[in-house]
């Protein structure tokens, strides 16, 4: 199938872009040094690509990603590198999937005790290392571990995500180091074999983790490209222009903030400027000597924030160049 | 089931004000007079609601939404306030609904030949009144109602969205005035039964047009309320605290991006300040003197904006107080 032939607002994939994109993060990464973070592309059929790779340990935000991996196949090594105290469903999970070894992240005595109530037998001590969400205090981290070990279950190590400093622009690895500073401050208390952290945006910064949890790598988008990651674009929304205003100067492509994440910004156009999202609109008015497209013509607009475009669609759709190669639906999406 | 036994994050609609928004709505538009936009809660199950008070045609953004319509027996007079080239997936939706009656909206003579050769039977002219999206300018509506005959087609009227007034705070009642001025200028010279337009924000000063083309008062968002509408926040996200920074003040609730469209800023929570969002967290601080809740407990998000926010769930639990009284799943989103 041709690219034109899709129904539009469509995810794309240029699958070249995203192999080359892999192919660089193996390099400083490989194999399970890697865990990827299947929040930023919630597709079994993804996680399984990056399986094939060697990266065959993932980690999650929800029990639905979770369920979805071990359900796909890929249980070997599964980690909600998030906090819950939903008991039902991490029962249901692990009742579900019992041969699936399930981590969870724990920061306090209350994800403890519904941890060890579901019967999760692991655990990561979730340490916050200066980003204002989850995660212990490092100097807490110790005395929970501790708590954890009473109740039976084992402490596999540490996580800290230093979410606050993926796209920092000054100085990037001193801060890390800094943040990583009390990951090992906590890991020293807590042991285990486990420090896990890190991102897309701190992929080559970040020295002291001995997994790192990212994502968004993958697919990418324009935040992530702008502070200078290393990755390209394989992302695009595929559109089709339904409205031009010649007179005005702008034109109307037929996806918007449903089908596109705008907390990091507004999508761009090439040769254009994005003016404005609604809800199924796109509004841009391209430079100065470069025509407006016709109605009927197809554009690509560039995701600000991949994780929260990719949740809003059912399929991303792959491509070489202009043909479409295969569709990976996206199963991990919801609660 | 009570409504703290929901998993979280969850999409809950308080009934009472459900209905006070729609009977409210209903003393000034009664009726058909009143054609609600299901884009704003894209859920069969509300639209049947409305159906049975009377608010039996309807208006959509998508194909999908409009299948999902006559699927569900609600067929009887859809409207595609929306631009559209698709053929292939008009054809498909007339060949699947050949009992309801589907009318679209054209502003160009790409969109008039697209309807022409799919079947579809009736159109409305889109015109531009103001604000810039889709729509044609009021001048070549005259013309495009003859193109439209020429291909044996009907132009039922005109349709024209001042969505730049619905939160006007200045005059906005002159502005709409001039708005409609536009568009009953079109349609002297178009012709045809249909003035169809105006949207929850401009529900009490629009006087101009005879069909009012609303969806979001059924649930409302805080950037109606704020703008206000009269109508009442029904729409809020349920979420579990999953961790808790005493030390440094804050709070952090289970849904984040992925559950709440921030095009129209942060959610808010009673008493308390949202600080962040990130994709599947909110974090807040209470106001002073207000404890933080504790890890488990739940708390109550208010939407910013509706339609991105609904569109990212597949259900809306409807609640009497705090008892879960109905689910309504929401069947239209996607393309």
């Amino acid at each position: 199938m041709h690219i034109d032939e899709l129904p539009t607002p469509a995810l794309v994939v240029d699958r070249d872009v995203l192999e080359a994109n892999i192919a660089l993060m193996g390099q400083r990464w490989p194999g399970r040094s890697l865990r990827p973070h299947v929040k930023a592309f919630k597709s079994v059929s993804m996680a399984r690509r990056l399986a094939e790779l060697g990266h065959d340990s993932f980690c999650a935000a929800t029990i639905k990603e979770l369920a979805g991996l071990a359900a796909g196949g890929l249980g070997g090594d599964l980690l909600l590198a998030n906090e819950t105290v939903d008991l039902q469903r991490l029962k249901t999970l692990l009742t579900e999937h019992q041969d699936a070894r399930i981590t969870v992240a724990v920061d306090s005595p209350e994800t403890v005790s519904v941890a060890a109530q579901a019967g999760i037998k692991e655990v990561l001590i979730d340490v916050n290392v200066g980003m204002p969400r989850c995660g212990c205090a490092p100097e807490d981290a110790g005395p929970l571990g501790d708590l954890v070990r009473s109740t039976g279950m084992t402490v596999r190590g540490v996580m800290g995500y230093e979410g606050h400093l993926m796209t920092e622009s000054t100085d990037q690895g001193e801060k890390v180091e800094e943040a990583m500073g009390l990951l090992l401050k906590a890991h020293d208390a807590v042991g285990g074999e486990v420090i896990s952290g890190g991102g897309t945006g701190t992929w080559r910064t970040n020295q002291w983790v001995n997994e790192l949890q990212a994502g968004s790598f993958t697919l990418m988008d324009t935040d992530y490209e702008a502070s200078g990651t290393g990755f390209s674009k394989a992302l695009s929304l595929r559109c089709t222009i339904i409205s031009v205003n010649r007179k005005g100067g702008w034109a109307v492509a037929d996806g918007g903030t449903k089908a596109l994440g705008l907390d990091h910004g507004l999508p761009s156009i090439d040769d254009g400027e994005v003016l404005y999202c609604s809800d199924e609109h796109t509004i841009f008015a391209m430079k100065d000597a470069v025509a407006l497209p016709k109605v009927g013509e197809r554009i690509s607009l560039w995701p600000s924030h991949v994780d929260p475009t990719v949740s809003q669609h059912d399929n991303l759709w792959l491509c070489d160049g202009n043909e479409v190669v295969d569709r990976w639906a996206v199963d991990l999406r919801g609660w």
